[in-house]
């Protein structure tokens, strides 16, 4: 870690943003959260044609303040970090960035305060505030077990999207664009729809050499949806069961746990399970 | 356990109320449950309009009746119990008062008897009749798998509601008002309904980028249906194999047997498996 | 066992119906597959309007002929087999008759002869005819795990349906009859219908409230999807498990092989893994 | 593997085309899957009906050239494999005939060309040229698993196919005709939309009792889908334990390893988790 060089009234005002230690950097975050949940509200209520209607003039007013304010809390961030490019190409920075354009580039677009919604990831702060570490570490085991399983999702996806490809095709040649099924790329819409069985029903097979098709379609996609859950599944149990196995005792620090145990072997310190 | 202090009457009453070992407890019990079957199919047929044209009357008559036996049932409860506060707090406490209450209101306001339906929770008292410990060992397994993967269930669900705005946000932008996306609360519908998998048809893209969103949201939503039983599944094999591991011996007590053992190994004594 | 006291012919009559190592046993199983599904494909043929026009007295004849042929199987395997009453009351037996049952009725009530679908229950027999004890094995080990999870499953079905019961209600007072959740019964319809994520779309809510509520009960599905999957893959794991250690060396009959034991341990023979 | 006859042109040729180690056996590949792509892109584009009517002409004549260009190559991987029936017979020899095929028939049968789309198995080959060993791994073990489980699928699909088909006649007598279930073919359709939670909607029960006994369907489905999810769990948390177990030491060849092993337990030498 490098040494710190920053003024010292920029570490003052870096400790409030970025921790949540002091009373002032506690107040700070819940006033920040506050505002998010405020800015969310006024998109979503904007995008409601009666509240448009009667509060358009009121909601555009408080969407530009509260952008302004998001875009002077951004500055304050990238001034008080202790390395602004750490910050700037962070999750968290590249979010805030994310979360102000659009505030501007609804001035020149109308309509695009919409996607101000991103503001929505910016809530994930809430976890950091609330200081609930063991959410962290949650988050990280699923992480580690969506990542453990990706080259096998790959492979799986690769055989889905070949598979609606192809289905799609041959719906098209059964049912053709009477029935809805207007081209390949739709029929391929509609096997994606049928094969995660979310099944919207605005096209539908109508002869019945398609609906024995998709009959079949059906079933495979049954079985095809044990995949993924099978291998997330298997990630996670070894995930965890790593997890648990490395953590160590806060008091001694051995680790090789038994993965229920609630104290340490060695030293009969308290544990979290 | 504070000593007994209740008169003799009571505590007659109360092993009739509690209580299900006697012949005139059983009985009482399965008169209730006689009486809150019957009180959840009047309150059906009460909604059926062709019932409630021609019976409407009786079942209103009927619903006051078993509304004050109820109501009587809850009052010898409370004099009857060893502590009435004790019950009055409980699970089955509340219930028992919830399942009274819309009576009342409906007399103030009409429509508010559909309320009743919460007595369907007082059937939960039925595991208890049949003195079914089996089941209730079994609901205690899968509380504690819920339990235990709360806080991987928390970060999941904050992730999918993250996701479902910004999804419910692209959409409204990009079919807009016409397509059936009249507000990005709407959309936000609809992309919690295509994300679960139910798929209404009732909104439904109908550009083809909104199609390609859609079926991108249902791929995406194929795979992160795995996660949640990942997790439930883990968690369930573990309960299960420390509530096994857990489980002594009814003879000598010995605790620590094999998950599938069916005989005690120390002393041979058969075990429920 | 009991000794054998059948006559001779009855002996022979047994083999050729019940076992199938003979050529006739062979021959006879072979021409009753070829009978059942014949019949299966007249029966649904004969729903089909178009055909049932053309070929309806042809259909309605070799529907007669078809139930005349199993009535007379029948009552040859009441005949042969060693204990009638052991038979008769045996799974295939009760499907048997009951094959046989729409036929007749169909005379007194017309229509009734789409009963006669439940043949396809006799084509379980196929799996005994291809001698794939390795069918059964696997079959019993999906049963035995399914039973060990009854009680679970159980106690999660009573949580479920109370779960609808309620959602329905509160959609009822929510949308009410105009925005067709006409009564409570329907209401719990539309319940099941989101919940287990099928979502015809023939109901959907049209309030604002009444569509953040089913959202809530959908993303709600979403995680008790994951409980009865992690509940059958634990038992099926462990069922697996427990089946595997039990098989035991066809030469030297040691029981107590690994999991994945592709010889015997002992003697080195050769074993089904 | 027998003495390579070839002479030594077809050598060369066999290298470019079969292999990818050399800059013009990449090169090959690049232009290979290049081409594949845009084939696909114009089958697609060939299908939606405003860009036929403009480009029409042009994709037609694209259409013709690539397979042409897919037909020499094909003639060319057959001189050039060491043993052309074994390439002729394999999964690519196989796919690549059936991407040729199409082209040819759509000269007499216009339409035909739809079929062209099989092309995208051919994409397949990506896996290959990005040498993502890797990736062909883990689509072993998925195989592995998937046939391991292959008998237990067989037996609950048997189980499924059976049940849709009682359910689906049932319907029929219930809700008959009218309401949409035209014939027991069609219910049975029905059927498998509402069992694997796909839900068009565009037959649904309108009748009380056949709400009940479609909410009963689904209750069920609800269940069933767990079984397929828990055999592929079960088989792939076994397929990964073998696959590592049996993985050896790049160095010294030992086997035997913890799944989780990152370096050789004998040698320390790393290993691929």
């Amino acid at each position: 870690m490098r040494r710190d060089t920053r003024a010292p009234w920029r570490v003052t005002l870096g400790n409030i943003i970025f921790n949540n230690d002091t009373p002032a950097g506690r107040a700070f975050d819940l006033l920040l959260i506050v505002l998010i949940v405020a800015s969310i509200l006024v998109v979503m209520l904007d995008s409601v044609r009666p509240f448009q209607a009667v509060y358009g003039a009121a909601l555009d007013r408080a969407e530009l303040v509260l952008t302004l304010l998001f875009t002077l809390e951004y500055l304050l961030r990238l001034i008080s970090a202790r390395r602004a490019s750490h910050y700037a190409l962070s999750f968290f920075g590249i979010v805030d960035v994310l979360s102000i354009l659009p505030g501007y580039l609804a001035l020149l677009l109308p309509g695009a305060e919409a996607l101000l919604i991103v503001r929505v990831l910016r809530l994930m702060r809430i976890f950091r505030i609330l200081k609930l570490a063991r959410y962290l570490t949650e988050a990280s085991v699923l992480t580690e077990a969506i990542r453990a399983s990706a080259a096998k999702i790959t492979v799986f996806l690769a055989a889905v999207l070949s598979l609606v490809t192809i289905i799609g095709a041959l719906m098209y040649l059964i049912e053709g664009p009477d029935n809805g099924y207007t081209s390949i790329p739709t029929s391929i819409y509609w096997a994606i729809v049928t094969l995660t069985t979310v099944g919207y029903g605005d096209i539908a097979p109508k002869t019945p050499l398609g609906k024995g098709l998709a009959s079949f379609a059906m079933i495979l996609g049954y079985g095809i949806l044990a995949v993924p859950t099978g291998i997330v599944t298997v990630s996670l149990a070894r995930a965890q069961d790593r997890r648990q196995r490395e953590r160590s005792c806060p008091r001694c620090g051995l680790e090789g746990h038994d993965p229920d145990a609630r104290f340490c072997k060695r030293c009969g310190e308290g544990m979290v399970v």
